[in-house]
């Protein structure tokens, strides 16, 4: 059956072209910075927001149309792949994610959701036999289902704890089996309610426990993906364990995980955090930490996750610009954790949204890389921090000074010059490059 | 004496050009739907950010390095005249604003400051006679002294009340005799900092009153200028009475006062409030009350006023765009109420920062300019809204129905069809005419 | 059938009982401030909060555990009519609130679903013959369906205006019926989700054309029920209409409905405006628009509705006293608008729930009225506002001054004297009062 | 000099006092939990918000009236200093903080400002040896000043970095001369403005050999102050390195200082953050790093740091209640980083704001420390996570179990248990415990 008749292969027509069912800017073949295009940006397709989610919100019921609707259980999970490798098709993208309720529906007991699991990810991997489309990551989803409702890894009930262990297992044997390139922990329900019933020290413990033993039945079972672990402050829990990409560092380094994780850094969370998404990103990276990208954008003026397709060319410049600097997210990807508006409730919309969100990435992406060969920021920081590349500052980063030197050093300044930080000149010349990635220039 | 003495006439050179100190977008004589760009941005340099401000921040001293400090009192307030039309003439800005203390020192009573004021005053409009750049607004600073300590007009001590009459009488006065196109009030003190010690009734009521003879005198004297309100939701009271647009248009229609004011919106104050600055410039073009606005940006994670040049190219296409759509902004301006950063402190900064500013404003016109020709937004409003142009909508626009007639069409409906909002597929659109921007397409 | 078998009508048993199902503070029978609590309280139940919700979030599924549940249908809808007064019963609650979708489903058309409200609304009349419960308020939920999906009454489907007037109309003759207090209007989708498709001022008008008929059809049937505009900032929209008491009173001055509405505030949307929910119940109360509260409280560190129980006991306080200083709340009540926590899903935490918050508000109101009758607050006012009652400050409240006067005046001040705000002290004299709210001091 | 003249020794009268002067709550020899509570809140005053904060704020100058103020350079140091012993005795705390910068003017040059240092520190000598008060901590300002524009340890000028160096150093000496218990670290400054211009690596390694040469020179002169980090996640600064406890952790476990510092933990700093004062709290008690306490409260509503005076029971009690389960704070304290606001700007307002404070938290700890002995919360979390006592949880606890286990017990479960997380109960019996202690039932 064929779900987007309307619409062909998706392909790439220039700036110039009308056409909205094509590429103005995302050309997978372009050479940029030495990798083509979609070496670089490595899209995957988010199943949940594109194949399952209904449009529904707090206040409101589903909206969206999707023709694969008319199918219910295993029907329609069949139905909702067939789908997602026409879309993935016509879009050309690489990669595609997916946690376990997702592809299949859950069963009267875990031992019939792993058996609805097993055919679908067959039918799965002969999908992927005749496609490019590889997978970027699956997760477990251990917090829609009422029995994570006090959590999952650090649930108050050590029932669920095993029961959300169970449910990692099987997807990390789905991912070995599928080839997955990542593995992704989000912890939507680890976290609290109100610590005035919450024993945080024991969640936690739990927590780093449950990692342990994660990593280890990976390496018992040779799936040797990248583990990521997904950041978010808030929603649905109160406060959760993983508040953002410094909180799960600090975790992970007292638990001794810190060199069996990265960390998967989404826009929105970020902002929800408090953070630009460039600051986790950078935080990540200057820590050897960045492993992948949830790709969408939040609303600066709302408190909870919209989940936008990205479409902020100023924040897809800065984020490809710390991708560039970290070389690549190696095995991570851009996976579009982004889902359509509710009103935007047509199945042509999941493609304007896709084509919106790789276009700005393509964009965000030139920009970046003409920054770093223009060396707009590297001279900058090469000039600002010049004084630690001799005398005392040397001796600073050298590790060859104490306090009484530093002293007898300061006491013995007359004037200590400053130069302006020139923000506002920097922020035009972003404009400047920013507007001339059209031109090519 | 020559205060910005390696800094000539900033001129346009175009995007390519290298030159920092040139116009890369902005083209005065450029014509954009059927003006100049300086017809229709009509910008102003604002004398408190860019000649007063000293860099202080809650947590540090000042920091900016200004030529004119060497001086003090009315030998500072010269100086300061003197460079700042030395600035208008090099950035080739057609106005200027000033709160009243920013111009003259305070003196030791109201009268000696009144002196103060007519001596500065008389220079500045010697220096306007040789310059093409205006008095957009002036404004009493009714909060920065101790004596404002709790409000100003809305203070509970009437002497308060009736100094801050004699401040503004004497800003309508300077108005005047300055040639002004506008007059402002912002709030600053005009709020409460607790509930628990406010008559919040009186004190509106005390502003109600206020503007009347404010408007009374303007009146008395001959002084047309359009007076404006300035919304801002808090800072540095806990809660500003002038909240937002709406807020005080509730206000000014519950004083009568509604056809005597428009409101001059604040990027920046905006957002402080919840809101985007388009919402703020749309709900007051849609009512017939914008008058003016106070181009400049906030850090959307940031919960104070920032007061950045603006350098958003979204934020200043919508912004234009709802301006064009007002037919340009009449007597109002584009005021930058932005400083530079604490750590842009060198006076080369401010030059910077306005061409920053002006560039992202002229690249804001041409894409709104021709989001407008292109009739983007309007064809989409046409089409969405058919419904209201015959049979039971139009009914409903020209007043002919009621709950009966409405009932009975309800009841008639078999199938209600709705079509998607798209704003993916718009969000493209517009990053596709921001960057043909400077292509000129 | 019994579906609360467990639980006994609640008591007041005093602060010092430990039956989790008794009153520790709410004596309905008390006299305060020469009423009874449940004469100043009027409490209502939401029907939707406490019958239909199911627990679910944006990331997770429904956990209640509800025994009417087994049900379906208009069978379900019995069933929670039943429970429903066994549980106003058991509370011994005055009011409670509905939509027109929690009482009945919604049929395969209008008409349908007319019926069934019908045959609800019968049983519902018969219910109240026997109960002291009444029916403070009801509304029609014009947000949950998808034909909402672009607003109801500022849809841009003309339609749709059409099929929300039929739905108020119908909830206005429900009202007549069941003589209910007060009729409501939450706009949850009056608003939008972004400005590049919204005609903001045809929405507007067709949202004052919809209240201008509503008041006519009200009229019409001799249904004279207060009617209450209740704001909200955003959420579902990206920004409501309604934004808060103060955007909606300018709404209403607009489109002449001021003497028509007053406003239905809650404590929750007033801090996701940035307002304390005293400061919107002030601001209603001074300009004689406080209606009714909807009961609740938010979490000030999320940025979405939290709707929980309210428990602050500073907020009940503080509301209280704005309840006091109305003179009551008249027509108007007490509506718990607030959900248990999605972890709190047994049946008997809705009672916790209540008994948290009727005890809450009962202290709130013992606390303010002690406040009040020892004019803690006025006499503070007294003295800090005391320069208006004479000499200067006079002639400005009543309208006898000018700028010259007022000029005149502040030229001759010599010193301005000031008195400290005393916010610290303020502070901790309220929790002394609060805290000797239990010994009835 | 007597400073306060109108004020004798505060003394506890009981609630019942009228007496503004009088502690109602707080008796520093009651016993709580087997300690005074003198010897449980080890009360500290802040030097610069009591005797060096003048009132002014971004919008506004200085307000506060100050007896000392009429003095200049050393000697108003000096009349600060017998001020401030004035102050202590009459508050009767056992505890004081400052930065040099409080206590001395600034010299020409660093070593003469050290000099000023010197005299003063041991004219304070002199004073703490008849006086009970002690000094809890001292730090460095490095943030105030121009020179710290870009950082301090973290500055890209390698010569601040040395002069930061000298200030601390001079700090350690400053402490162990005087005795203190801890000394802090608060980087006002060390964060980014923007990263655009920001070598987040070099920054956060420099600040990581800063930290080290700290720790080498305490201990090379001999004093073994526990020393503390300060976190903030903004303002000054857009960013601050040190944004929250878990932030400060990952920092310390990354540069491995873990063991040598702890944290300074500040309520308003935990709010502008996005956590409770109380996650705050946990999260660094459960790892072993609660240090001490900066105890105020911000405004949740507003965005910057107010830093008001503790007033809030709620917050103060669930504050106490960590430092209870903490074993107490140890060599830390309840140092009072806390302001009058702008508007309380007599001298009197310094009594009335810290009377507020101290009997806040003698409430807080009195309920706290009920809530202990009644094993309130402590039998909601042995009941709640009984689950890993036994079984499969304890198996889980003590690490004996594996992926291959857990899905075993996962597969044969047949059916799961949840309880209520009773949050709604759990908070009206704090309120019934808050309301209770005043009857000190």
């Amino acid at each position: 059956m064929v779900y987007f008749d309307n619409i062909s292969k998706i392909k790439y027509e220039g700036a110039a072209s009308r056409n909205p069912y094509a590429f103005k800017f995302y050309n997978p073949h372009e050479k940029i910075g030495g990798k083509t295009m979609e070496e670089y940006l490595r899209f995957g397709v988010a199943y949940w927001h594109t194949f399952t989610m209904d449009g529904s919100d707090p206040f409101g019921a589903g909206t969206m149309v999707r023709p694969w609707d008319k199918f219910t259980g295993m029907d329609l999970a069949k139905a909702r792949l067939e789908a997602a490798f026409e879309l993935f098709e016509k879009l050309d993208v690489p990669f595609f994610c997916f946690h376990d309720v997702d592809i299949a529906p859950e069963g009267s007991n875990l031992r019939e959701t792993n058996q609805n699991l097993d055919a679908i990810v067959s039918m799965m991997k002969d999908y992927m036999k005749d496609s490019k489309t590889k997978l970027l990551w699956n997760t477990a989803n251990n917090f829609t289902h009422p029995r994570f409702i006090h959590g999952a890894a650090s649930s108050n009930n050590a029932d669920i704890f095993a029961y959300s262990a169970a449910k990692v297992k099987k997807g990390l044997e789905i991912g070995k089996e599928l080839g997955a390139d990542n593995y992704v922990f989000w912890g939507g329900r680890e976290g609290y309610e109100t610590l005035l019933n919450t024993d945080m020290k024991l969640e936690m413990d739990n927590l780093g426990r449950f990692f342990h033993m994660a990593v280890d039945y990976a390496k018992e079972i040779g799936f040797d993906a990248q583990f990521l672990i997904e950041p978010k402050p808030k929603e649905p829990t109160t406060h959760q364990y993983d508040f953002d990409v410094a909180t799960g560092f600090a975790f992970l380094q007292n638990y001794g995980l810190q060199d069996k994780f990265k960390f998967n850094i989404e826009a929105n969370h970020a902002t929800l955090a408090g953070h630009t998404f460039e600051h986790e990103l950078r935080y990540a990276r200057v820590n050897n930490m960045l492993g992948s990208v949830d790709a969408n954008q939040g609303d600066p003026l709302i408190g909870w996750d919209t989940d936008e397709f990205p479409t902020d060319l100023y924040a897809t410049t800065l984020a490809m610009y710390e991708v560039i600097k970290n070389g690549g997210l190696g095995r991570g990807g851009l996976n579009f954790d982004a889902k359509v508006r509710r009103g935007s409730f047509e199945p042509d919309d999941l493609f304007h949204a896709h084509i919106a969100g790789m276009d700005s990435f393509a964009v965000g992406l030139k920009v970046a890389q003409k920054l770093v060969d223009d060396k707009v920021l590297d001279s900058i920081l090469e000039d600002r921090y010049s004084s630690y590349n001799e005398g005392i500052g040397l001796d600073i980063v050298e590790g060859k000074t104490d306090f009484h030197k530093l002293e007898e050093h300061a006491l013995g300044l007359t004037e200590i010059k400053h130069q302006s930080g020139r923000l506002e000149q920097i922020k035009a010349t972003i404009n400047q490059y920013l507007l001339r990635a059209y031109a090519g220039e």
